[in-house]
């Protein structure tokens, strides 16, 4: 039985809060059940970056000429697009009034994660985490300190894929989890080996948590339980293992 | 709450199996809880190819000139290699031991979806249903005339993604499941337009429902119970909705 419950009366996440303190403190409430050891805490990613400042005000931002000349083929605002060439380290496609970029941290996103909704004020707008899966770490520490449990932490985004329509969530960051559940080489049911089954776990919980929250953002954090096969003592590899090289790539 | 539990007693799925009626005795069973029309039942897809005879035997299969070539490049089986050409309507990529084709659906994926795992016998193949979204109405309609409830149906397949590593699984066919939750337009807890919320609730229920099976073939189906805001009384559009046309298409 795998489980997904949103934590209830988490407050607004601002600049400077601490997100871990906060987390504790509405899990220790009646109306949500207990953290567990083999429980994964997912929050999406604005949360995060909400707490520890990955926020930018557009009238701070001065276009460069590369800016102003895409805003005006994508019909966007060019600080906005200034915005995401500073956290993409190439931009894919830029076309159809959408950027896929690759972040500074190697996801292939739209708009490199910079995204105004949800954003704590009008002109503003969030990025993604500098390090979400130090921001993970961080976070898993401090849940431990405070609760003497260990659960996994997982930060989310939700990603388009390139062939279906929609988004779901995935993984960008996570400490306590094998991100990928590695069965290639073992057999099936009547022994043949299992060609090509290689699970990205994280990312199948960060989407299994998204359907448990609302979207309106008043529900950053989801509790999944029943996930304890994935879940390890030590930190782990994180979600960057997630990320397919480069040289690996066919459709860059 | 959204929660996932695998059903429990299934066979091992044959040709002319009426998986429905399978599913159907299944889940009276005392071990498993009753199904409701607010459920999601889950079928990974080889369980209903295996039912519909969607399986091909490799020393019937007469390898053209291209998959012989394709074969020698890749280094695969030909007649393997013949079997994901008939299934596909053009091949993306084809390079370091993987095709990346377009189905006759119109699914971007390896293989074409063939693949020799948990096949019925040494020397055979499964493919993809022929008409997933039909396969997925028909059990619907078998479940609902044999337990007067009507649980929506997911047919899934485990899908590899451009820029990730690992493959989540995806749906490839449903019925009485609205595929995609469409927040464009709608706004966040404080007003501002969500500005690219539209969810893959679809594919999101399939990697959910992964994570609470086995992967040793035994558990091709799951329910998901909590996700009844997305249960529609009439059968949908199915997951051919879920499909990004060419004409959209940035990296074919």
């Amino acid at each position: 039985l795998i489980a997904a419950v949103a934590l209830q009366g988490l407050p607004e996440i601002s600049s400077d809060d601490d997100l871990a303190a906060l987390i504790q403190a509405a899990a220790l409430q009646p109306e949500n059940t207990q953290l567990h050891d083999g429980d994964v805490v997912v929050i999406a990613h604005k949360a995060v970056s909400k707490a520890e400042g990955c926020v930018r005000r557009l009238d701070e931002v001065q276009p460069s000429a590369r800016a102003q000349q895409l805003a005006e083929e994508l019909d966007k605002d060019p600080r906005h697009v200034q915005v995401v060439l500073d956290e993409s380290s190439s931009v894919l496609r830029a076309t159809r009034g959408v950027m896929i970029c690759v972040t500074h941290h190697g996801f292939v996103c739209a708009n490199a994660g910079v995204d105004a909704s949800n954003a704590p004020a009008e002109g503003t707008v969030i990025l993604l985490p500098r390090d979400p899966d130090g921001s993970a770490r961080g976070i898993r520490a401090a849940l431990r300190a405070a609760l003497g449990v260990s659960p996994a932490v997982l930060i989310t985004d939700s990603f388009g894929r390139a062939w279906r329509h929609g988004q779901c969530d995935v993984a960008i960051g996570c400490a306590g989890l094998s991100p990928l559940d590695d069965w290639r080489g073992r057999t099936d049911s009547v022994g043949r080996e299992l060609s090509a089954t290689w699970i990205a776990i994280a990312d199948q919980l960060a989407s299994a948590a998204d359907l448990a929250r609302s979207k309106d953002g008043r529900q950053p954090v989801v509790v999944v339980s029943g996930a304890e096969r994935h879940i390890i003592a030590d930190d782990g590899p994180g979600a960057r293992a997630l990320l397919r090289p480069e040289a690996e790539d066919l459709f860059r």
